[in-house]
């Protein structure tokens, strides 16, 4: 996608990568071969040919994939040219009971093992980041905000105690698909393993063990359901980022400076003061790559019979965006997050810009919600402040320090405490 | 939605009305009253008569909606005709310490409940004759077709097997949602439960108990992970079911015409004689609108602070929708597969439609790939078929019946016996 | 969809509603029945008849959506209650040389082009009341705003010019298709018009001038790019009314505090003192709504031979929600614009809370980019502002008010009057 | 995107690359160096100079894109190395007056049009292909469908016209935004053109000369109207192409076989006999992929005041996915259609599958519509054909040839002729 480069680490844009994927093909040629001899219907000394010959220098990537364009699949072409390496008796053995999809499939599942690693250890990090400011800012005072209007006063740590939540629920979600949820692929030509006689679940579980992935119940070939949760649930993770990303722009706002960047982020071609949220852009954008891809992987669930014209071809890059552009999103937020500057001076001073108002639901409690709101009339039609109200005429019921935000941060501090517990104990 | 009625069974477009969201908006009124009264908060008398005033029958649903254009959501309305309907002293207790929000969120979850019950029922409807399916045809053998092509055989029982795997799969990840993905909504104004002094925490345990819902680890306002995932899952059921319905559009083809329709489906306005496979046609039709949905409810992650501009708004139809149409969609696939009449003899007729040229795999195993290859270029080339050409010049290995479908089932029947026992023991 | 009511006015939640859309296939069969008689192959007397049984009273619009679900569509029962209504030797003419899917996609454009008059007089109102604020603040300075953070002045007129030529362009999109994009629908059962013999042109013809709609080149039921381009130009509508939406509820951040909505406007159950920005909040969630069922009429482009199977099926709600809630989404940021109070005194006083920054660029244009940008990195270290580094050390060639916001707005009232032209001329 | 080069040409992977992004975007620096001097506010020959260096070979782009991760954008490095690569004074007015976004924006307005280019070739390609076969096949009969069922003949000339229709229209569509629907950007940091003093719309006004786009009315940074329409173009032109590739895969169905691919495509890995509908495949998968980019595009508009965080960078790579695919798309079916063999015998053949039961439209016209029912259901329940039916016994108004497809093929030669003339002069 263009500028990859700058939405996408180096290793995980590897990761996801033509590459990338034929090295996941040629793993699943590899293990087909081995499988094949252990089940006894490929002869051992030609599967090890087979094997050896399964190395991504051997091939040319760029060429393979120009190639699959006539028989609409990079395993065709891949298999031919395995089969003039290998050459000799080894080439009749080669893919012997397989079908293009079975490797492309199986490759998909391996790049996506190997991309969920890198994205799960970004996730690592910023729900770590999310654990120290949830830590640090237990009590650290700042104004809540709900439909962007100041509401009622919250810590900065019961917010990064929102966001910590958020982020190990999709953290943990990757990573149990990653554990339980993905599946080696192997049917043959339509999925009843035929190709293999009477071996062919012998072969199908000794390939999966090869490639250290689960059996499936059966050859998933028809069913994409692994495909449109991976999907998913990496839009949830993306998506979680990417709030947390807008939080932080939002409290970047030269009006609100609550939190800034890390010192040299951000730098503009044009206005030499400013200092933009770049990660949280990067975070935002990523999401929307994610979430579009993540449609394309769902829609693919509707499909022809035992391959579909069209639903399973477009898989391969909108899983890859998937994969590449959760890492991305979880990546540019971990940064901001990790070189966060918090100004509780200034959370504390933007608390006091309403005046009191943003104090009324306490006072309410105080002194009746009526006479809250009459207060409130009264210091609109004066052009006094709430604080000026009470003050002036203080109501019954009023106690000192009525206004004080930090006296109003209800179970802030004990519900960092449970958000720290759920990530700690989740680890 | 237009023509709702076709799409969506009654039942189910009941539990997704304005009126079943403000009934939930109730149970989440008298949920918080009474949870106030038991935390020592509410005054247990006040509490009494607010949870006897939460009855759908004292309210004007449409009313309370129309007026909720001002404020934007339909809390707020309904608070103030609920304290109207306790009045006197109770009326400073309705939604004490709750903010709209987490009524209407509280309300989403129990709708979501509540459909998901109806929902999973109609998935397992379509489980059900799946597996019947599976099990009849465990060896009836018909052509597997990839990329619409006929590709080698496979038994109608293989192929229900796949659609049984993969709808047991989608209904047992809503059913797990069901059970322990949903939760209780409070947090007061802003998420820190200030309103209710020290008892915040107490009144949150017994909130969630009343409602029969599990206890986040902290309010969720500001972590919408649980929607997305919801929504997601809805739109993998639903693909699941267009899935199927797609295949059987396929099958029923008037040139394929291996599988119809219950008899009196799918009456056409102008043409007498047709059988349209409408069952195809709802499931497709509610796959798309369910993802669409999900897509929506995927967005609403990344939402500002502590509640969105708009994408919370969004959320309520966007719900509302995948959840009717991800039961419109098991259920006309449902009817669809319950009626289903399978023409065996068909299927085997059809087998032969290629000359042989189906079990050329089988064949290459028997006689080698290429011999097979230049057999089949002398068939195109002779405009025989490839059954004649073998029975013209036999070459050295093929057997009896080698172009036999039913001699080519591969594990067939073994994979319909481990779809079989995966749903059996998932219930 | 859920809570309709607040989003979508009354009148257009009519224009989209099931009886809307049984008035449209109504008005479709008239229209058939008259053109069969201009034509010749209807009798005279007979088509009077039909056409004045084409009445919605006479018809039970919830029955006969329900009674749709066996056939897949709410054409089929409703021309069976028609001739049941028409009796007699008419009843055999009801219908006559029509499929439902003619009567289905013509009362769609119907639809279409009523609720199209509805929204563009919104739209209109929206370009209205941006011309006015465009002009009244031609050149009120205030901060412009990149990635959220303060970058250069701009004026509150440029801004509103900006909204201006989005609103009239997206506006001027959906006029245009409203008066040549919609066409009238026949073509039989198949597309060839073969009922009416040699008359198939010429009802053709009739029909469409019947309806008031364009004649097609040839009938449409196969090709899906009206729907499409409808759907995209709708989402497009609803999108620009979002982003001035998000403009407005970000201007009134309470820490940014420079337009306000219109006084008893967004009101909160819990914080006596909020006034939500409830017009955006509505305008965000609509586009949501929109932009996702314009991707379900895109994907609909995709369909099976001469109808499908499912896709047609799902453009009825999504039609509808595109109407319905491009509608809404203007609706919400009209009523927001029009009650709108600007504060350019308090647009003056943020320009001043970088210290001078927001002038940065300006300033490079007098002293040289490499100076300012010394002075810049001088401030930051010493914790002055930019002006106070000034005041104490003036460079060379800086000139009296080189920080005043007001001598640095460019083109902003030309562009304002480019806009205003723009918008004149285009109405 | 993974296996691009199976989608999409060469030509036009290299139109949408990194490369020919920055291409675009030094063309853009070109431009402002060009139109500064030509307005005044850059000495000439600093101009000469800095148009002289914006070469692409001089340029590193896979490093400046990886430098823009910190930034957030590929123009800030850009602009960096262009300054270094030309030096000494002229570097003072590289990028003199403008902004990362402007330079972005008319760089992707260069790659769209450039790109366009060859999408629309591509298209005359498709819509030529069309042509042909509608007028080769002009009365050729075959079975139209709906719901995948047989309905009532009509000519493969007709379905080719019904093809050809939406491929002109989606192509016309986007040759008009090639027109008039692109514009060069340039408004300096926020868009007032400030840096220019007073010539800031006389450089705007000659840049875009010098890039030979459209001038806008308003700097657009702020309206993303044309990005969102441009995307939704290219949606529809690839929903088209998938139509036409998804008819083309139905028809090449081992049991309809109707028409066939071009010799020697579509090989299968695994099944020697296999000849694939790859391009319908390809073609498929591209739609997915484009409408998922404009789908992302389209919920670019909502961004926030004068620069998004992430909307706007979120729309380089679906952008450039958008061109790619839709092209490839295009491809894809102009490759089977130009090689597409038709079956007239099968078509033929094929409509006698329901014994007349296809004609039953055209019988009721000639014997009575109840009569045509009650012969069905004989037929249904004596197991004999419609034809064996009308033979036994034939009914009242019965004429020889009843049952002929080809005498009910209504105004398909005319439907022909008018989609061909609308072809010809819409060129």
């Amino acid at each position: 996608m263009t500028f990859d480069a700058i939405f996408v680490p180096a290793e995980l844009r590897a990761a996801v990568s033509d590459r990338a994927w034929v090295v996941g093909m040629l793993d699943a040629e590899r293990a087909l071969a081995n499988a094949g001899a252990l089940a006894g219907v490929v002869p051992a000394h030609l599967a090890g040919s087979i094997a050896e010959a399964c190395r991504i220098e051997l091939f040319d990537v760029a060429a393979i994939v120009e190639d699959g364009r006539s028989s609409g699949n990079p395993a065709e072409p891949l298999v031919r040219a395995l089969r003039a390496a290998v050459g000799g008796e080894a080439a009749m053995f080669v893919h012997f009971g397989a079908t293009s999809q079975d490797i492309v499939d199986s490759a998909a599942m391996l790049v996506a093992s190997r991309s969920l690693a890198l994205i799960i250890g970004e996730l690592d990090g910023v729900a770590s980041a999310c654990a120290q400011l949830a830590e640090e800012h237990r009590l650290t005072p700042m104004s809540a905000r709900t439909l962007l209007q100041q509401a009622v006063p919250t810590t900065f740590g019961a917010k990064s105690a929102g966001w910590l939540v958020a982020i190990v629920t999709a953290r943990n979600r990757l990573a149990s698909i990653r554990e339980t949820g993905l599946a080696a692929q192997l049917g043959g030509a339509a999925g009843t393993l035929a190709a293999f006689g009477s071996s062919g679940l012998d072969v199908a579980a000794r390939y999966a063990l090869e490639l250290e992935l689960p059996e499936p119940v059966v050859p998933w070939h028809t069913d994409r359901t692994r495909i449109a949760e991976l999907g998913a649930a990496l839009a949830v993770a993306a998506g979680v980022a990417a709030k947390i990303g807008l939080d932080v722009a939002l409290l970047e706002q030269t009006e609100v400076a609550e939190i800034s960047e890390p010192a040299g982020a951000g730098g503009s071609s044009a206005m030499p003061h400013k200092r933009n949220p770049v990660g949280s852009a990067l975070a935002v954008a990523c999401a929307r790559q994610v979430q579009a891809a993540a449609g394309v992987l769902c829609a693919g669930l509707v499909q022809e019979h035992e391959r579909a014209v069209g639903a399973w071809h477009a898989e391969w890059g909108a899983l890859s965006i998937a994969l590449a552009y959760a890492g991305g999103g979880a990546a540019a937020v971990r940064g901001s997050l990790e070189g966060l500057s918090v100004d509780a001076a200034r959370m504390l001073s933007n608390l006091e810009l309403t005046g009191g108002a943003v104090m009324s639901e306490r006072l309410a409690g105080l002194i009746g919600r009526d006479e809250t709101n009459q207060l409130l009339a009264q210091a609109a039609s004066s052009g006094r402040t709430l604080r000026e109200e009470l003050a002036a005429d203080p109501p019954a019921g009023l106690v000192a320090g009525a206004l004080d935000p930090a006296s109003y941060l209800g179970e802030s501090g004990a519900l960092v405490d449970r958000a720290l517990a759920f990530y700690r104990e989740e680890r």
